[in-house]
């Protein structure tokens, strides 16, 4: 077992009606203006921007707004927050919606304590040292963005999609309602549960310890997934499967999974955020997409783990019907697992390469992930 | 799934010489002068307490001592505590021992912060409003104490052993070396792996809510904790052994196994609270003699758990089998099972039910657990 720290102090609200207490909560924080960040608009029409902003009024909140934030955040959004929250003496950011809000609040958060550019901090040029809390209540679960220090941006300028962590931007309190997400499409909802899986086994098959408690945490989280998302297919007002669900999610982000672990790494995300990157794809698509044909081209590397997970998931003690399961799960949940499905051709995948080993080299991983080695991938895709 | 909180701000330290930083983190935290808190004096013996304090020393943190914690910790040696760093403008608490150490730190920090007699947040007459920052270095590995805000202390006077349980006695660092522990005796290891599982066990049967996510979670603990167990028994410097039991340990009272869960309690500590408290009974120990009578007792009141535990740890489909291994496991790790292995005869019974009829009150249990219920489970024993 490995030596690590281990520090999350982000508060989970968890349950019904929490989002109406936002207010209180900010006001426990002793903050008294907020920049209120969401996306296209949905929260006005279902209600939950109306009780946000109730809640804000009742406790004598002020704030500002950014909407508009999309999936695939885009930096170019995140300046118009950065500049917003800079004129507007912004004490805190209120991000209302899933990991795209969330990623977009917290680079916010960073870039307003930041006299340089915020993107220096996705090209490892600096460093977080201050942020402004964050507060949020989420509308999706999926990247546990709610309960984590990552932050995902896409570079609209660079076609570059790239990350920050930092335990700065771990939000303050989130708040996580279930029957907020109980309108989330099955589309979606597929797409969290490849997203959740995928953080899940990444740092599974390719750590070089990896103990054997870690092991079943993760496959507690898999298993949960695969139960609850086949129940929320056929009826997604069950409030009890979308609360596990959104739990697990949680759990399979926030740090918990890798503790202990060793050189654990990110090869299905850093391919996928090309495919975000550069054709605007779903990210929890994109990783239906990566993740089986990367499991075939890895498993002989790591032969005993995936043997491992076909018994523990699926029940078969072959590590090949393993692989195929996991593949025909995510088509029977309705996730595309080929770059056909997502309507990508064979002439785009040298770009895609391209863009991905740029990836592989600002996180560290060109050694393993050559050029050479992401186009042998695809091809299996 | 029920609504939570969740909050756990503490920062863990895990693996190995990690101690040798505590005067680092200390100065991290601006604390100058610490009370040290330790038990019997091992610490003297096996080099432990040297580091420390060269530790200190590096970074000119100034230290008082209070020495001789017993297991089963004692009421009059935290008023020692208190006096001793209200008299030394004591800054912090810094622990270096189990959990009787940590729970004695805890009491103190929050006693030297009130006006009162500390005795009061035990049974309820104040509530814990503030307390010093609390420091530890881990000896042993059973109740979690490092990750969570709960102390347990015996009133020596009234025989009465109770709890306190507030975030803000949750330790700031913690700090978790395996190696720490390779000298733990064999008895010792197994009364600790009966704590944690007693922890995990109370909740996953008592609960009216528990979703499955939860005995997921809790299941992984127990199988970790059977397993490393069993190899720490054969080979006590196994360290990768001895790291993944601890870490499950800590994750089996932390706050995370209970999320979403309902109306779930702690009888087997309820009642094994009077056997150390009367017979200072090793804690561990009195619960391997509790829990088998417990769960023979309660399992009819949730046989789908109990049919669930026994498939799931012992891969059999009767509940009945399911408790029967366990009370072997225990056995055959080397802990005591009926109250003759304890040496308690049938005759002092009555006092114990007597005894935790009056915990059962302070924990609000009584409606459940009349004396006669008490004793029925005791017979059992």
């Amino acid at each position: 077992m490995n030596k690590f720290t281990y520090y999350n102090p982000t508060k989970i609200e968890f349950g019904k009606e929490k989002e109406n207490n936002i207010g209180e909560y900010l006001k426990q924080s002793n903050i008294k203006k907020v920049l209120l960040v969401y996306g296209g608009g949905s929260i006005k029409k279902n209600g939950l921007y109306e009780k946000i902003i109730t809640s804000l009024n009742r406790n004598n909140i002020k704030f500002e707004e950014l909407s508009g934030v999309v999936s695939n955040p885009v930096l170019s959004k995140v300046y118009e927050g950065i500049e917003l929250a800079k004129n507007n003496e912004i004490k805190a950011i209120l991000a209302v919606g899933g990991g795209s809000v969330v990623d977009s609040a917290k680079t916010i958060a960073a870039g307003v304590k930041y006299d340089g550019d915020v993107w220096d901090f996705f090209i490892n040029k600096a460093q977080i040292l201050k942020a402004l809390p964050i507060f949020t209540v989420m509308t999706l679960s999926a990247t546990a963005s709610e309960m984590n220090g990552n932050a995902v941006i896409i570079n609209d300028d660079t076609k570059q999609k790239y990350s920050i962590s930092s335990v700065l931007i771990n939000p303050t309190i989130s708040i996580i309602n279930p029957e907020l997400m109980a309108t989330v499409s099955k589309e979606y909802l597929a797409y969290s549960a490849v997203d959740v899986i995928a953080h899940c086994i990444e740092v599974y098959f390719t750590a070089t310890i990896h103990p054997h408690f870690n092991s079943r945490l993760v496959e507690s989280i898999i298993k949960t997934v695969i139960e609850t998302t086949e129940i929320l297919l056929k009826n997604p007002n069950d409030y009890d499967a979308r609360a596990e669900f959104a739990w697990a999610a949680t759990q399979g982000l926030n740090g918990l999974t890798p503790t202990g672990t060793k050189d654990g790494n990110f090869p299905n995300h850093m391919i996928e955020h090309s495919l975000s990157a550069l054709f605007n794809v779903a990210h929890g698509a994109g990783l239906a997409v990566v993740i089986p044909a990367w499991m075939k081209w890895y498993k002989e590397k790591n032969i005993s783990q995936f043997k491992r997970f076909a018994k523990e998931i699926f029940n078969n003690n072959d590590e090949n019907v393993g692989i195929e399961k996991l593949e025909n799960w995510f088509n029977k949940i309705g996730a595309p697992i080929t770059l056909n499905d997502i309507n990508i051709s064979r002439k785009e995948i040298e770009a895609l390469a391209d863009n991905a080993y740029e990836t592989a080299k600002v996180w560290g991983m060109d050694t393993i992930y050559s050029k050479e080695i992401i186009l042998k991938i695809l091809e299996k895709a």
